[in-house]
């Protein structure tokens, strides 16, 4: 990120970096970074993905996954069956999100009071 | 997060943790991160958060600003003037955000490749 200049005024590309552009652009959707969270923990089937973030619906769920295919953050795997399934995997650079979620996560704990929303505690990872 | 199960099938609340949903519900909206990301190097005018933020409107700038200022993270400060003007800025809770956007824009300088939209490299902070 760009340093402080310290002046309200200074003009000179006063915009928002692209590494920031290029984050929000993937991760300013709904569900995109729910989806990358889940995949951190391991890899999963579809039908998991969808149980494991409540409110998704099945096409939510598919274009998310092809937008993340196709920034290179995850594979698709045809699991020839019986039953036929596709599950779905980080690559390395998906993998490589992970510190970035920790202190999001870390700071959503200490800054983000809970609504009471998410997973009973007892149940917790 | 969860530690990995190494097992797709185990049903024991296999959602996502309530830090990364919280999270998202804020950030997995357009413009939000970046609204931060700006007023992480300084308060700002809304005017120069318009200009920092490319295709951004008037009124989605609004509604994310509010939006920021109900989960505390933007405080908004209005300047008497002449001419009067609203500036915004980050409370303590959207300071505590610096480091994971730091995580973020690393991970993407090295994974998310550049579709050239950013700012051009001489104007780079």
């Amino acid at each position: 990120m760009a340093k402080d200049r310290g002046d309200h005024n200074e003009q000179a590309c006063k915009q928002v970096d692209g590494e920031m552009t290029r984050v929000f652009e993937l991760f300013g959707k709904r569900w995109t970074g729910l989806i990358v969270a889940v995949l951190t923990e391991q890899g999963a089937y579809f039908a998991d993905l969808r149980r494991a973030i409540p409110g998704i619906s099945e096409r939510m769920l598919s274009d998310r996954l092809t937008e993340l295919a196709t920034a290179g953050l995850v594979v698709r795997e045809v699991d020839a069956g019986p039953p036929l399934r596709v599950a779905y995997r980080l690559t390395d650079a998906g993998k490589a999100m992970e510190p970035a979620l920790k202190e999001l996560s870390r700071w959503a704990e200490n800054h983000l009071p809970s609504g009471g929303k998410g997973c009973p505690e007892q149940f917790r990872g």
